[in-house]
């Protein structure tokens, strides 16, 4: 027996059926530093898709933060301490509209099934929207967003799932139309909740819809779709566990760079580099109105290692210019995948250090998951991770640590040309 | 405005209502070392409070486990890691009753989250039974087993509190009664569950019925009620997350020391010492019917320094024999408890490092609830830290660090009797 068929074998035992890995043939990773990954037998990887080490792997000032607290002191939030002080001051300072105070919590799940709640809280409706190609999270509650992972028992009647945006593919035909066709679909939706009884509560929706495959949306695309949800009365959720803390290079957030103001926003992922930290940030009435109607209390949530992890995260961000490093190295990243010549890439496209090639049978707009997938595992081969996203799985996800440079660009490119070659059409 | 004053008002502004803090006057904790804390202004509190840092405050080989995995590697479960396996293992040989197992989460509330999936996926059927003086976490699904903290939009008819056991007033009026009758409600709830369609999944329970206020059972308790839950086909989850690792003195886990077979068994707060992890245990054909009717990723849940910090955890456990450190010193702190004269206290009980004094209105069964706030503030104010619990709110809830050792019962004893003189009769 290989060691990784030793590895798989006790997982089956301990940990049960269906327990996702990447790759057909798993990867037993040892060792991390900056983008790069190391595996058990001391083959170096290229990191193209881990988001959660946000500032790098094993980053030392957030090592350090964490052991220094660790040593000191870890409590919670029941006695005063001014880490969660400290920190929620600055994270709340680079939002505006607003949102200006916070609850932390330990998982993006955990954030999102407090935010659904706090809409539910301010509205006193029931009824919830998101898309048909997303996730937000893994509580029961949360699950009921997701036709990726649809929940146990079948969906509640007070969810409605919308068509995605889509970037080959727009809804009602073209990219002009597709906002109004979006905000349609939504308008469509709450009236049925209302006409349920449910009343409508929340549009839960990542503002890079990056596991619908991140469809290149301009600037205002969500401004119809806004005043459908203002008009009815109801809360728009922003779930930044993905595109947040200056990921996309332009702008902090996803909902600056689409270019609308959400009413709640939860953080997941890179929030403390890997430490489990999450968070929501809302306005004043909609956390009071939560605060006021449920005794929330979150035992890990905002104790002392987890905000000082966080805080080492934030400044590192800052300190080493790493939203201004995405934006130019994924400009970069952009400007050599769209060199690349091959009649399956259908389309190139993302944003800072979030961005994919998407693959279609030649000369059509048929999703190409297989080859895809097939490249992916090529890509492991030849000593690069990354995965594939979207509708029809046929898009490279590619969404690196932060300190991505040209060079990794280089290598990941050069090395996905050659994989292409390796890869009959 | 003082330093207090100043910290109140930041948390108010940036947290919102509503966020819970103990004492009238709250405590800044700054440092933590054993079984001590100490404030901003230096001085030492002991704590009799905080299971979360359950080997101590700090405990060196933890914080250098997470000090040392944090260096070297922080992912998930998608990549094979041996963390997860050599944690898991040792964790689930520590169970009998085919409970061999795991899933890996970050908070006792996603724990629960799950296992009440599991009881659902394995029955199909939904019905969700708890006491009605319990509280398993602050998800919008578990938060339906609560009425501490009644769920956002109020109770879901799938759900039904049944009367928790007492110790001064049992059910149906006899210690002897109790255990029929408390499995004669819960098999009225069944039917009602049955009756109305939702059938029934689960009873969740804590072993140790902690926020119930711990009353004494012997060791059978749940007999007449396994029967009753087996006979509808249901599911059984143990809520250890507080009575588990040791803490009750004589057995590892609260379930084994009542004497019944739980089909799940859910862990959170001490498991690494205060780093977020918690756990589900369950037996495989339990595990494989959630895994295969969800698909389940929990992107922190098991990572290498979460696994890391609850290895070092369950090893100090035994290197210092913690749990019979518990059996002795508990067992020590009961006697010299039932020392004290005093006609408020109306019981001393406990098991382990989890005990506590109920007070009553002397000579009466009428909870003294505002007689033990008091006490609360009393000891705090001369440096000890605990809390109250139960219904009434009358009973001390002492359950500290395990490194807790007789020359630490004597002053909290004798702090008590002098907390006692200076409050009124």
């Amino acid at each position: 027996m290989t060691r990784t068929e030793e590895l798989m074998d006790r997982r089956r035992r301990l940990l049960g059926p269906n327990v996702p890995t990447f790759y057909a043939h798993p990867v037993e990773i040892v060792r991390g530093e900056g983008v790069w990954l190391w595996d058990a037998a001391g083959r170096r990887y290229l990191d193209c898709y881990n988001n959660v080490p946000s500032v790098g792997h094993c980053h030392p000032k957030v090592v350090e933060a964490i052991a220094r607290q660790a040593a000191l002191l870890n409590t919670h939030t029941r006695y005063l301490h001014d880490g969660i002080l400290d920190y929620g001051e600055r994270l709340v300072a680079k939002f505006g509209h607003g949102l200006d105070t916070l609850m932390m919590v330990c998982t993006g799940s955990e954030a999102n099934d407090v935010a659904l709640r706090m809409a539910q809280a301010v509205t006193g409706k029931t009824g919830m929207i998101a898309t048909n190609a997303t996730y937000h999270g893994n509580t029961a509650l949360v699950s009921q967003l997701s036709t990726r992972r649809p929940p146990i028992g079948g969906y509640a009647p007070n969810v409605r799932l919308v068509p995605t945006p889509d970037h080959l593919r727009p809804l009602d035909g073209s990219i002009e139309a597709q906002p109004e066709a979006f905000a349609a679909n939504v308008a469509r939706a709450i009236e049925e909740l209302e006409v349920m009884g449910h009343g409508f509560s929340s549009l839960t929706l990542c503002p890079f819809f990056a596991n619908e495959g991140f469809p290149a949306l301009a600037s205002g695309f969500l401004d119809p779709t806004v005043d459908v949800v203002r008009r009815a009365g109801g809360i728009i959720i922003a779930d930044e566990v993905q595109p947040g803390f200056g990921r996309l290079g332009s702008h902090w957030w996803g909902h600056e760079r689409l270019g609308f103001a959400p009413d709640i926003v939860t953080l997941g992922k890179p929030m403390a580099n890997g430490h489990p930290v999450a968070a929501v940030v809302t306005r004043p009435e909609v956390m009071a109105a939560f605060r006021e109607a449920f005794g929330y209390f979150n035992t890990f949530g905002g104790n002392p290692v987890s905000c000082a992890a966080a805080m080492a995260t934030l400044e590192v961000i800052e300190a080493e210019g790493l939203v201004s490093n995405a934006s130019d190295v994924g400009g970069y990243a952009l400007r050599r995948l769209r060199q690349l010549e091959d009649p399956r890439i259908a389309d190139v496209r993302g944003a800072g250090l979030f961005f994919g090639v998407e693959f279609t049978v030649p000369g059509t707009l048929e999703p190409a998951g297989e080859l895809t997938a097939r490249l992916v595992e090529e890509m492991r081969r030849r000593g690069i991770l990354l995965n594939r996203i979207g509708r029809g799985g046929n898009t490279l996800k590619i969404r690196p640590p932060m300190p991505f440079g040209r060079s990794h660009v280089d290598f990941l490119v050069d090395t996905l040309s050659e994989a292409l070659v390796s890869v009959p059409v």
